[in-house]
């Protein structure tokens, strides 16, 4: 039963993802298929590495995982597929993969260029159903990465910016909104390791998060933990810290857009 | 061929309800999963138990319908599993379950508490992925629901407020829309059953349905079979009766909203 | 492994969709359901026709495809099945198989009618799920389309009014928007076919593109081979010629709709 993952921001609207799927079927009629998202903005290159990155390992092994956002499409970048001990994940060389550059799992990369597992006709503007959407299939079906195209070196992969939380000089841990969820939760780039490790080497015991002129102390461990409209931070799911509003919505009680600053410092209790 | 269906809050920008069905996949690779509906107003319990009251009859028996609109997440609700004759459902102990209440054919309720059936690490915020996913997995590949926790009786459990309709001291049966659509047609909280009963019981032949000012008689038998542009009554495909504007949309027609009101009555043919 | 592949105008935020697939996996638990699209506009037959037009010959042979785009339901439109050398479509007798129409594979038309397909009550305004689901699901199961009703001459079924490319006066191909994706994607009425009739027999070897007062040369290779921002023209996947806007969206940078016209010249190269 081998799996293979759409993430695209062809949108459901049109029949795009729909000819994919024709298109794979044909191919591998045992494959099942499981939409991630196809609704990334178009050209939104970062989101599509972030979706991936948390979702791709929630698959079983053997999972092909398919991102097709790909504003260059018809130029000449490259297609990839990479091999990791346990997925393998097909996408343009443009940073959609970004985050398993640093993965030690991985075990092979290739450049996707034998024809013979493309449709017979490519189009200019089409590679999610010429190329992308048989490639995928063929390799669920069982076919070696390794005759797709030459290997390719993990260093010369394209990659994105990604924005780093840093400690500030007045020993602050300064974040990001990195994205907004469909709730109005704004997630930021500060993980759990990251702030783990903040609290071990700032001084002070309490956790105050400020965004904007508001301050919330501590993390909190549901939505529903402080009063209805309040604020408050949260470890969420994806492993990264979040600004959420008790049944409400931060993006609008914040007027937040991604990019804005997130600032944590430690302090001592005060009053006694 | 085990079925696992969806019903949640999630949306489909985000990688949620694809990150559940790479769960499921996982431990039950023969399942067959099905969305219902991930567009759920965040909150909207009335809406869910709705819809999980017109599908889940729809699909063959042995079907698990998961549905996952839980404003509590993270706090101390409860999740229920529900074996019926022919079903299982799994949802949080919120309401969204509510018309299955009176329903004969429950044969067992339980509180899903077993941590043997869930991923390793549970979040505070994405039960969807840490317990409902992977127990309706083994659900569907057979485990017992006895095996989940503790029963628990079907007079403890949550319910929504539902508004019935009622007849009025006038001898008007009163109902309100309980839902629109993406038609804009406005579905009333009146059933087929409870329209016959107020036949049978009111005095006159001719049914008069009043929305606003405007007043409709007897019922259409199809969309079209009035002037374009005009209202009509009809008994819905849910088995309730329906408000919509031949070619064109109810909800704009009358600039309804849900809770409003409408009156049916039974009079004599004038004129003869 | 059966595939059913549905097009209809239901949207996704009701729990329409879902229901289908419940009954077609009641009837035929073994069938694979692939959505096209269920964001027609409602009763935007013209489109619905495109879609199934560009999209079922991507599926494996033996694929029964759906179109429930369907405003005259509960009227006495009838629903037909049509089966080709390779395919089975079925869908209201209103014009949605248009392009269907002069293909030469068709091997037998039929009107369903038999009820014996049915479910065992038939709304008036649900059809998708009372009629097209479970007819479907047969099908897909191997059910000769001749059991579903009598045959029906090819002659006799309703087509919608398609706007053709013509040659005018002074030697233009005159085409028109027939449709626009959700990248803002000009898509036009000129087939490959027609673009490369006209340049045979037009004098010139120049082709000028002109759309409101925008005149581009020549056809593109990819969306990017232009300067950003600027518009060009450019051969799509569907086989018919777009006009796009590098990194950008063609339907705002014209004020585009529907229907807009695209004027198709030959010139001489100027200057030497």
């Amino acid at each position: 039963m081998p799996i293979i993952t759409l993430l695209t921001d062809f949108g459901v609207e049109d029949e795009y993802v729909g000819i994919m799927k024709g298109v794979i079927l044909t191919i591998n009629p045992s494959a099942t298929i499981v939409d991630i998202s196809h609704h990334i903005d178009p050209q939104d290159l970062l989101r599509a590495a972030y979706m991936i990155q948390v979702s791709y390992k929630y698959f079983p092994p053997g999972t092909v995982h398919v991102a097709v956002v790909d504003p260059g499409v018809g130029s000449d970048r490259d297609i990839i597929a990479v091999k990791t001990k346990e997925h393998i994940l097909l996408a343009p060389d443009n940073g959609v993969l970004t985050f398993l550059n640093n993965d030690k799992r991985i075990e092979a990369i290739v450049r996707v260029e034998n024809p013979d597992y493309f449709l017979d006709t490519v189009s200019q503007t089409f590679h999610g159903r010429d190329i992308f959407a048989p490639v995928a299939a063929y390799l669920s079906a069982g076919l070696d990465i390794s005759k797709l195209g030459p290997p390719l070196d993990q260093q010369n992969l394209v990659t994105l910016c990604i924005h780093e939380p840093y400690v500030s000089e007045n020993d602050e841990l300064i974040g990001t909104i990195a994205s907004i969820d469909r709730f109005g939760n704004l997630i930021t780039n500060i993980d759990e390791k990251t702030l783990k490790k903040f609290r071990k080497t700032a001084s002070g015991t309490l956790l105050e998060i400020q965004m904007g002129e508001y301050k919330m102390i501590g993390l909190s461990q549901s939505y529903e933990s402080v009063e209805p409209q309040s604020a408050l931070a949260i470890m969420g799911s994806r492993g990264y810290l979040e600004i959420a509003v008790s049944c409400g919505n931060a993006e609008q009680h914040f007027i937040a857009e991604k990019g804005d600053i997130v600032r944590i410092r430690l302090t001592e209790r005060s009053g006694h």
